[in-house]
């Protein structure tokens, strides 16, 4: 309460999800500026490797490439006139260069374009904060496979169109929730692995670094020194590994906004069967337990089809580099990472706190009066008395057992149709919803023997 | 490059659009926290006013309401754990008026929900910014008042998915990206007229506040400190003004964005008949002037309408206080209203700044070798020959004008079909593309005479 | 199921919500077709009017300006070549024509642009939509102030964050709704004024009209033939017409939307507050009564945003005719104007049927033991022994009332630190859920006097 | 002009990018009741296999299940009471069987819901769909591949917002069409591949069908009758198929997108290096050829993104069917198919006829007097002069060269500094831009050495 200067710039203040987040800090002005630094001292560094720059002069970028060193919010702000964070960065580092060793200088940034720089950036953020997020995918679905080992027989109402269907267990659910994680894990895995390093020149032909007698080499070195993957062609305009990433970060917020939807219905205070480890309080009301992990993860959800739909309109670039696309994907890319990866931090700790009451679950299962399981009265009496007949009379019963609040097996025994065809345990047992999970344990099971795909080479 | 530590959080650096723009300043971390301190005073000062705080604890929150008292990274992070800001905050302002007044202290968010503080800040936060927003479309409006007139009478070619069509002028042009930012203007003003203030109590019922005495009279009170519309009703779950304000800027970001669209068509290398008044460089090459600006407003024209789709979205929120709809809406408005205010910004330089040369427009006038009049020629001559004989007659004419690189009219004079109809002089007139401007002068004229709505008192 | 050939096209089979709609019947293929020819035979009816063409002519046209009369799906094939429907039919139309008046057949579409007529047919077609659709908010708004004026005073638990909040009222909540359709009415109604007539050539310069000695006279009497507003100018490329169509139609979808989500909340077998008048059946489970009307609103909520954002999109048009963003409307402002259409019939339904169950609403009252007017003790103990005691005492009394079973009133007529400050009557009293309604019946008053805007010149 | 009735629903009339194409009448109405069909009748064949049901009902089912013999209008009008066209149909193949085989009826989609089958038969329609999808990229690529081929070396101008950076070949811009064309086409591919049948029964657990004695094995049955794949799960609520299909498919629409973006602009009447085979003509002017293809590709890549924004949001479906998230996929789902559909065909034949002008390439080369290949004279003279001078050697010459219009040679050899350096005929070579292509060539060569994906297996 005492800081001196109001801090510049968002810190998270309007985005809790991602306030504090290893992907907030992987994804900051700041994470961005270092890995343009880091880019251009891997194009020196490939250039030095291939004979087409001192070693020296990869030795000085290096040297000077420290986030720390430069004006962040003058960059910023000198950014505006050209349209983008390169040209002055690449004249503040040729300055630092050049007071290192001056005769380095003339090797910073040599040959290459602001894309090649600005993209590339963005691909080692994209991979860092995407390591950050499989982290947390990987702590979410191993706390989700322990739910639904847990309560691999723990029945409950399934739910359809906000009613009650018939009954399902809380283990196949969760195996669902973590089904659809090792989905986005391994969409996000496959992505992370194919991010390209972005070199091409002014127009995507190599052409400055061919004259200094570069090309194809000198790509494939700069993608070995980046980390990332080489490229076929220079993807300026061909914008796959951009749209990837925002296909595979939106079915991410997705996957885990299902769990999320899941957990703001059982936690309903008129339901209850699940509530989250830590609720969050009220600035109004003392007694409230908020499901806050899953409002930010459903705010999350809400949120990164949106930025999806606006990188995959940007595939439409025109020209060898276009006016307007490509800038429209940063901003987008980056919320969407950070979006993404603050939600499954909250997902990761959602799963391991979750508390889960059967004892609920099992009440609900009997709210309907036995209704839920009318599906498989109707089949059973339907070999009867017929389809037709089956279905009039279960309907007929349990309108009378809601009605008069009686057991449905009750109501059945005493429809004219069916007398002397099933006797009172008979009815109990096929009234009984704990009964009738199907294959539901069987379903949980197989899908718990699902691993993640790469599992040990991340 | 001497800064020392690396600032935290985002300054714009991937944002070029807004870096060091009003609209930034308007709507950044501290700009909400201020507003967020204005509503908490505004409140009390209300509570005062009608005799349910004492003055003393209106002054005494109004004295600490001031944003650089707080610890604006540390509200971030504390933000996460009930899902909002305001609780945090709320905890610092009762210390900080603890220390000043402990009195006072149990009068801080008397009565209040985080939605009233939070929902109040951003109509703030939306005031402010569009008061910047409304004087740059001002400022562009009025540039493009003055090409318009400048133009009224400069002839260029009317072009239609892509190729020449007829000819037009340059002052229509203007005058009709003008229309469009006034219609922008027009809806902008009166989204802001109209915002209000929000308070509701826990559930919109206004309980905490009546318990004390207080109600729609408080509403009124407080809507009026806060300089807010009053609403009809708390509108925790009653979107209509963010909803109303996404609409507003999404449509104001397609209208910039159509400004933009015709600047970077007529600004291509070949055709050169607009030029921004500062060009932005390149990293690479020397020689190149871009259009930077038409390039961050066309980048924001793609962005600000998928944040409108969450808004929207945003509207079908259950229950009193939604679980997601509400929090994906923050960070979306804040960066809607951010873009379209920088672009706004960019938008009045680019109309201030523009180069037209009216000599490259009327020479490609002649590119299709008087084609761009056989609309003209179709149906003059079809008075002579019938529409069918004329159409085709012009088409062969045309092609023939085209691939012997003669003159349309010479074409046209050897089509034995016209022999002895029209002569040499009529051909050329006929011929003469800026002959061919139908009402384009009367339609700029009618259109400059249109005045923004409520124009003298913003 | 005795047809013999397949029907070609879409009925509506994938989309419900408008299946069988006045929606639906005024947005197909054929009543675009007709409001094609309304347009063509109100140009000639227009330039006949002013001289420019024999009333013969106009007499012409309007005979075969039938929409039956047409090969529809001839023309769908057909309009692939040029890229849209108009060319195609032009022919069509002109060869009618020809047949009962040859000297007739050059005045069909003279001067036009396809623009001019798919524009005015969009306009036609959208005016006459939104005539229907807020025929059905009516009927909603009409329902809805019903239901609010009955339960003006029926107390139910307020829910935030899917947790019981403090009490509430239906009649609140359905006043809201009703609010939120007014706001939506008004913007429909405002839109649909202000739709415009399309003319202005093949670049928007009127030209061809002017050669026949018509300009912005002919502007104006085709719109008033049409029935439509005359624009300032002619809006090929200044998209303001089709984007507030966008902005309103995908803010009624929130609108009726959040009415929905309400309702599938308050239907959920566990809470039960509200049933749709006739749930839909399920094909597995007889006894299942689903809120389908709210479901498939919740659909078209879900859509319409995403659509409103192609047409923003499309505001940034280039040139007098842009390539793609012009043809990327038809479909997707067809598809929100019927989409929202069918949602408006589904409301007016909904509203009109809802059934309310006030005796679940009070006993759900009770569900959090008393918790649910937490706030109101909290501020009430407040006074008695400090604000930050009373909160702990409310919530160490909660948990334990909670725990086990008793009144919170037990619960806090044992805590020490209240002793002999409030007996029990006043403890039962404070207590009471339906004794903290706030203002909420002044509210939902204040709410109901509110008229739609402009209710007798629809 | 002679048809008698209206024909009812949509025919493409305002989608001309999908009228009349393999993708539109696999996705239509008739085809959705079709693939329905076939999942009740894979369902019904898939018990009779594994013993659940005789093979006489299998037959019967099989039969009767021909889509002409449904009314399908009546279909989807009585589709909105349940809010889905499965009820009304399982009732009327229930009564066709019944007619063909009493005792056949009671088999009729026995144990299943309506999502089984919906969602098998949408499996079933993208299946088909993408098979003509693929076919037509598969068009494409070749023909890009052998415009790649042919122009491997031709020079034209590299363009960079809008400006003529630096050279490159149309060999290289077409070798990155078909680059991402294969990306769209290994993504549909192997998404393709993964298409699932639906199976889980009311609410995902395969209860009613266990109650028969089936369970896994018969998922895993009626998958092998259907053609699709197992899925591990019932995916009622675990939405990545249909979000699979979302990204593939607005992937591609970007990426065919792309193709149609730099054709829109190389076929400017300015630029004219490239034109449609078979340009589309204008109602109003004779003599326009409109890149019509490109033009309904470009309005494709506007609407798919978003279409994809909303499938995106439905994998955030709560509970074991949710309301509204799964009603919002059939149509969005069904529109993103056909429209990629369209488009797909409308590339193939894009590519096929696209006419390539590579004299207007290379006369554009000559456009900025030299500027063009400004990077690499500032890279060659800062060998001589230093990289600071070099650059304002080359600004100050290029400026000269443009104003006095000499060649940038001439202006470079009178520049002092430069004295003595390099003669004339160096200059000369220097300043041509053909012979400044980098490795335009090579990467064009690699990049056709790239294989479609699963190429022999579709």
């Amino acid at each position: 309460m005492t800081s001196a200067d109001l801090p510049q710039g968002d810190l998270g203040l309007l985005s809790p999800v991602r306030a504090g987040s290893a992907a907030e800090a992987a994804t900051g002005d700041a994470a961005f500026l270092q890995a343009m630094l880091d880019a251009e001292a891997a194009l020196t560094r490939a250039q030095a490797a291939i004979g087409l720059a001192p070693a020296s002069a990869a030795a000085a970028v290096g040297a000077v490439a420290r986030a720390e060193a430069y004006d962040l919010p003058g960059l910023a702000r000198r950014a505006r006139s050209g349209g983008n964070p390169v040209i002055p960065l690449v004249a503040d580092l040729t300055a630092a260069v050049a007071e290192r060793d001056p005769d380095a200088a003339a090797y910073v940034h040599r040959g290459a374009t602001s894309q090649d720089i600005l993209d590339t950036a963005a691909m080692l953020v994209a991979r860092r904060t995407l390591g950050h997020l499989l982290a947390d995918l990987d702590r979410a679905a191993a706390a989700l496979a322990r739910l639904a080992e847990e309560h691999r027989g723990t029945p409950m109402p399934g739910r359809t169109l906000t009613q009650h269907a018939v009954p399902t267990t809380f283990g196949l659910k969760a195996a669902g929730w973590r089904n659809l994680v090792l989905d986005a894990r391994d969409r996000l895995h496959a992505v992370r692995a194919s991010l390209p390093a972005q070199l091409g020149g002014a127009a995507g032909t190599l052409a400055a670094f061919h004259e200094d007698g570069g090309g194809l080499d000198l790509l494939s070195r700069y993608a070995q020194e980046t980390g990332l993957a080489e490229p076929a062609l220079p993807w300026h305009t061909l914008r796959t590994p951009v749209a990837d990433l925002g296909a595979a970060l939106a079915f991410t917020a997705g996957a885990l906004g299902k769990l999320a939807a899941d957990v703001l219905v059982l936690s309903r205070t008129e339901i209850g069967e699940v509530a989250e480890g830590s609720g969050g309080g009220s600035s109004a009301m003392p007694h409230k337990s908020n499901p806050v992990r899953a409002t930010l993860i459903a705010a999350t959800a809400r949120q990164v089809p949106a930025l999806a739909s606006v990188l995959f309109g940007a595939v439409a670039a025109e020209d060898e580099r276009p006016a307007g696309a490509w800038h429209a994907e940063w901003q987008t890319l980056r919320e969407a990472l950070r979006l993404t990866g603050g939600a499954a931090r909250d997902a990761a700790e959602l799963a391991e706190g979750l508390r889960v009451h059967p004892d609920r679950m099992r009440a609900h299962l009997g709210l309907t009066g036995g209704l839920i399981i009318s599906e498989r009265l109707s089949v059973a009496l339907a070999a009867k008395v017929g389809r037709v007949n089956a279905k009039e009379i279960v309907a007929r019963a349990s309108r009378r057992a809601a009605a008069e609040g009686i057991g449905l097996d009750v109501a059945l025994a005493e429809e004219p149709a069916l007398a002397g065809m099933l006797d009172a345990d008979r009815l109990r047992e096929l009234t009984d919803p704990a009964g009738y999970l199907g294959s539901a344990v069987a379903l949980t099971d197989r899908a718990l023997r699902r691993r993640p795909s790469g599992e040990n080479n991340r």
